[in-house]
């Protein structure tokens, strides 16, 4: 039994707290507190940018669940998105606690497991749309939502102080791809019986009106497939958008093409939703990437990673005309069927140029419509706050400007915005039974850093040290001396990423210079470590301020000799 | 007399090179070379992204110009922007030559001028519009077009060799703010006289149709003034736009509101243009930002600099809660009249995410038009071809992309693809009498780089060690030895910007002592400086891939104490 033996009075409280989710598009991770029990909604991570160097991805900073350990009942995946099952690996080992999803979700969640835990037994508790649950004193209902992932959920939960519902990410799609239709019934059936607060997507709500259906790539697709009749077509779209690539797939078979899948993740993906029938595909239109030289061009479909300029997926490498199975030219023409999520413009625009310099045609512009989004614009949102009609509203899944624009949208469809938070990471939202909800303090939030095999996580001087050695550079100073300050060898100075102006040669003079005076000043006295430093730092510094010379971190590695060693009688041994 | 006495053959030649601008959109300079005369076309900067760090500016490699600098006639400015004349303070030391361009223009430059080369007296030679002059065998006529900065110029050049058309950057709007419409009729003339060569702005060859005018800002302007009378209105715009400033200028009159410029290049521009006629605010309503205390919110409008998220920028700081003249609140509305240049989008979204914050309304989308392109669409682009039917075209001013769809608009109206160019920087195209254009070599091209105070430029081993650096941070080994590599003090290890795994104090321990085994192994030997870097430097590098810890950039710093040091005499005066 998990549950202590006695409810205090705290047990009569509600707390909701977003980890991550909140002025953000990424590492979503929403906390649901009452008494001595803790439900967690997704478990994400976030792409870092540029400001963030080295770094591979970001997840939220869990502290307060691992104190509360104990008390978690379950992780409820929404759907199978990065920016929601992606902090995973990271979270798994430290909270070991049960994972419920839908079919789709887990099996996309046990590949990811079985590259970065391996060995790792997760507790996977499948669940189906319009299931109901119960874990603890939370009564959790299923309910199917459209997007650009197939089995999305959102969820409706039944808890002792009123009935929450998060959307998870969603669209209201009219005419999916797999027919999956956003479940309005079950939304209303909720909203009949009374939500108490609605956790809401606003991933869109800054765009007017409706985003269009998934099917409408499938016209664009036949338009471009004409258009482009005698080439050799390569495509590049998100390997977990599986709609689309049902689309592709549907489009190849009536040209009469043949589809070769390319790329690690792309070739998991499309198995995964084959096996788990996501996906539909005769298996007599799929040819592996090697045995593309047996087809003409006009009968070759080749489908790809490398939607958002990723250095070293399919697309990018055939753009750099470095790709072993594919080498592009006139004959080729290149879909990129995605949006370019913000960050990434760069690599993209790249790689489009890129693929222009090869020499083939490229399609990627907005007028032909070949993305949409799979997130619900102002008019869906607007439906989905009137289907509901919460007493209490809370935008989440956006950056700050998307969750006023959401609320701004909700106070449109009569919500007072009083009831209506803007909370960040970390905020305390409590619902108690005799008053209104109220931002209740604040725990330990932010971003924990995975960097390269390091499974911990860094400090953000660390990344401050890092930007700061990027943007001038480095010059260290080096000078070994004996306990009375007495240099034992002249000062060595190395740099890394450091431009010295003009005259570099009398600038190093200068500093050499200022290091050892610097030192000679404090022959005599006992030798301090960070005294040394620092008066070295400050007179080095000085010099190429004076130089005007560069802003180049400056790096003072001292070594102090102490008494017993004597020169002649030094070796390894008695080191230390 | 510059010319030489005697012609040689090459004399019938004339080669066009680009210097910056192919491949681009930045840093524009172009060359004419005729016999022993050579015509520069701009001369301007790129801003650096975030491969770049640290780095002020980029221009172009100007050795082919520096090292034929007898041969330069002048340099043709055609319009104020920074991409066409932001490198002239490391130009003009370089190549003291007489410049040309339009009042405006060469206001912009001596403002700047005066920033970056303080008592650099610049010989300028003030055109407009319509002028012909003629410098060498070249005779210039010049052209007026509609640009997002006021007084820009096309070029029609005659040569021995043929005339060449060169756009600069255009619109053809039709409704210009300060009435000039680009010169149909010049360029007819030009067109019927017979152009050899266009060279034409590629900027927007993606965009389909027209681009809208500048004048329909007014439209949205009134409108947002009405939708928000009792705020106070804070316009952000791009403080060379001129029209866009004195549309805000005629609205606010209209709206009974006073104007405060606020920050330095804001004013700046705003002055200049303002005593050279370009911009006509009457003095009345113009009022210091001092003074916007007396004024009520719905009697004043701010317009200031940071549309791109410019870090110090007006708007930036306000956004930050740390501008000293004006807090932002829930009685303010921000219209950043502006798109986001490629490369911005970051620094652009913060800010508008910032200013949300801070309880302001922002207008920033991009369905009211509240920005419009400078730069000529594809039916532009079209009617500019037809209009000149030049014999080749050469697209310029564009990344690869742009210049591609722009040589397939070329091959619509008609121009056969042998006679279209696409080139990049540093490529000649020669023109000689009796034998069509062809590329013809390559001359030293790239781009130099401008970094902080320092005048000089700097290769790129420097920026591939700040980006090392900056992925994984630096560690630094430092040892002093002495002539036969005798440790003289223990090992110093320092960090920036590294991240160690786990069991930190165990790995330090193993670099300690992997590092001075390094040393002793070689104790006995004659100490080599490079050896005992490439030693130490594989072994902590060995001890890092190990311990799977971290991939930071191992810098040894070494001293070597030579045979006439000796610990108890030495001291500073015998150190070298």
């Amino acid at each position: 039994m998990r549950r202590r033996k006695n409810f205090d009075s705290n047990s009569e409280k509600l707390n909701f707290i977003a980890l991550g989710g909140l002025g953000e598009i990424g590492k979503n991770m929403y906390v649901l507190e009452y008494g001595d029990e803790i439900l967690v909604i997704d478990s994400g991570l976030k792409f870092p940018d540029s400001e963030l160097p080295g770094i591979d991805y970001i997840v939220p900073d869990i502290s307060y669940l691992e104190a509360n350990r104990d008390k978690i009942l379950a992780i409820i995946i929404t759907h199978g998105h990065e920016d929601h099952v992606g902090g995973l690996p990271y979270v798994l080992p430290r909270l070991d606690v049960p994972l419920y999803g839908t079919q789709l979700t887990l099996g996309l969640i046990k590949n990811k497991l079985q590259d970065d835990l391996p060995g790792y037994r997760p507790r996977l508790n499948e669940i189906k749309a319009r299931d109901v649950i119960k874990i603890g004193s939370f009564t959790i209902r299923f309910m199917a939502v459209a997007h650009s992932i197939p089995d999305g959920v959102a969820l409706s939960i039944e808890t002792p102080l009123g009935r929450i519902v998060h959307t998870g990410d969603f669209k209201l799609d009219s005419s999916p791809v797999d027919g999956r239709v956003t479940d309005y019934a079950a939304f209303a059936e909720e909203g009949e019986k009374g939500i108490m607060l609605l956790c809401s997507d606003s991933t869109n709500a800054e765009r007017k009106g409706f985003t269009p259906s998934e099917k409408i790539i499938s016209g664009t697709l036949d338009q471009l497939f004409r258009m482009y009749r005698p080439k050799r077509i390569i495509i590049s779209s998100f390997a977990s958008n599986v709609h689309r690539i049902q689309q592709v797939a549907d489009v190849a078979a009536r040209f009469n093409r043949k589809i070769a899948f390319l790329g690690r993740s792309m070739i998991r993906n499309v198995d995964l939703a084959r096996e788990t029938g996501y996906l539909k595909i005769d298996s007599k239109i799929i040819i592996s990437i090697d045995d593309i030289w047996k087809y003409s061009d006009n009968n070759l479909v080749i489908v790809t990673t490398g939607s958002q300029g990723e250095p070293f997926s399919g697309l990018v490498t055939m753009s750099r005309g470095e790709n072993k199975a594919i080498t592009l030219g006139d004959h080729d023409v290149v879909f990129l069927l995605a949006s370019v999520i913000p960050g990434n413009e760069k690599l993209v625009n790249n790689t489009i140029n890129r693929l222009f310099a090869q020499g083939c045609e490229v399609v990627y512009e907005r007028e032909r419509q070949i993305h949409v989004s799979g997130h619900a614009s102002a008019e869906e949102l607007k439906i989905i706050l009137n289907i509901t009609h919460p007493q209490y509203f809370l935008p989440i899944h956006g950056e700050y400007k998307h969750m006023v624009r959401h609320s701004q949208l909700a106070q449109e469809v009569g919500i007072p915005s009083k009831n209506i938070f803007l909370l960040t990471n970390g905020d305390i939202l409590t619902f108690s039974k005799n008053a209104p909800p109220k931002k209740h303090g604040h725990i330990q939030s932010g971003a924990v850093i995975v960097d390269g095999n390091a499974a911990g996580s860094i400090k953000s001087d660390v990344l401050k040290e890092r930007r700061e050695i990027a943007e001038d550079g480095v010059l260290v100073v080096s000078a070994a001396v004996d306990e009375k300050c007495r240099l034992l060898a002249p000062v060595a100075i190395e740099t890394q990423g450091v431009f010295i102006s003009d005259d570099t040669k009398g600038v190093f003079n200068e500093l050499y210079a200022a290091a050892e005076q610097a030192i000679t000043e404090m022959t005599g006295k006992r030798a301090n470590l960070e005294a040394i430093k620092k008066t070295v730092k400050a007179r080095v510094r000085d010099v190429l301020r004076k130089r005007n010379s560069s802003f180049a971190v400056v790096l003072p590695v001292i070594s102090i000799r102490q008494s017993h060693y004597h020169d002649t009688e030094f070796f390894e041994k008695d080191f230390f």
